[in-house]
């Protein structure tokens, strides 16, 4: 197989991000236990995210007006405006946050970015990602940049369609098998995946679901081989 | 010249936007003068979009949240968790009303669609603009859709170059000076603009940074030829 173009996922493959939703999410439940001491804050939260994809769909300022809302039901509308002023503040830290690279990211990037045809294709809030992508410093070794509201089949073939891309010249990178590993591979094209220490609910794949070939996974970025 | 590629702004081009805004606008006003009866409610939101456009972007999320936060600041944290639930619904109801279209954009599209190679040239919320356009019906008469974060001079450099096009042979059609003539002309594209008959107070123009040529108005898109 001859490789010519790499897709890399951003969002926990490139970047930190799960990491600050779940920081978030913490901080979120322990403002909630002080209204309402014994309430599943986490699950209820998740499906408000669920309930709420088909509207607003990824991305923090999504994320955000969730836990407003869930905050709101939760406590029968009884939380003060001066606690949903404190959650609006938490959706804003997390948008303005620097962007924090994984390890051994951009080294790979740039050993790769002189041999292939580099591309970033993400999911979730357009503004967002273009700003996290900007403030890593990383946009001059990507050839495009796609911003996706969702990877599926069809998403990644347009892309391959738009691109003048083979799907066997092509391998996507990425922390999510739903994302980046299954509708690629289903394509004829190839993944690498790379696990990252947290995974969405939203991004499970049951064990019988997964493609035999087409891809392999990797524990870091470094061990990267095309 | 010989145009090949027509772009089309979306809001308030080929469907209604702003006036969805005025009209949520309008309630949020009533809303807030119930509790502040003397309040500025209008300018105060206009003020908290602007402060909030680097964070949050445009679109129906980033105007639902500065809303919000602009309700808990006019009250003085004094505004009960009930109204701001009302505002959270005002904000789905928007994301998820109709595409409306406006008088000929059908007609028109097809019309056209035939003879030249359309694009979708829209800014604004990803999810919700691929929304609103596979609500509209249109979407198979485009050959491509580019949704951004900002229509400027690099962002339509970056279409031209990734599609191929050279700019005389490229028109963009669209109601707004500031995103849809001004950065087209200043590549050597030509433009069309189509008033709508409300204009977000952000993308006003001054009359003197208006090209002298490379453009003209119409009133409908109807009237257009190309």
């Amino acid at each position: 197989m001859t490789i010519r173009t790499v897709g890399f996922d951003g969002d926990d493959t490139l970047w930190h991000s799960e990491s600050h939703f779940e920081v978030t999410q913490g901080a979120f439940r322990d403002l909630l236990r002080r209204h309402v001491p014994d309430a599943e804050v986490e699950r209820r939260l998740a499906e408000m995210e669920m309930k709420n994809l088909t509207v607003y769909g990824y991305g923090v300022k999504s994320f955000t007006l969730s836990m407003l809302e869930t905050a709101i039901e939760l406590t029968g509308g009884r939380i003060p405006a001066s606690d949903l002023e404190v959650i609006l503040g938490w959706g804003k830290r997390m948008l303005m946050e620097p962007t924090e690279l994984l390890d051994g990211v951009e080294e790979t990037l740039r050993k790769l970015s002189g041999r292939y045809d580099l591309l970033l294709i993400t999911k979730g809030d357009l503004f967002d990602q273009e700003g996290k992508l900007a403030r890593s410093g990383l946009g001059d070794l990507f050839l495009g940049v796609e911003i996706l509201s969702e990877k599926n089949v069809e998403s990644y073939r347009g892309i391959f369609q738009r691109r003048g891309i083979k799907p066997e010249d092509f391998v996507m990178v990425g922390n999510s098998l739903k994302s980046d590993v299954v509708p690629v591979v289903a394509l004829g094209a190839h993944a690498v995946h790379i696990p990252y220490h947290v995974t969405w609910q939203h991004e499970h794949v049951p064990e019988e679901e997964l493609p035999e070939k087409g891809w392999r996974r990797i524990s870091s970025i470094r061990q990267l081989r095309l």
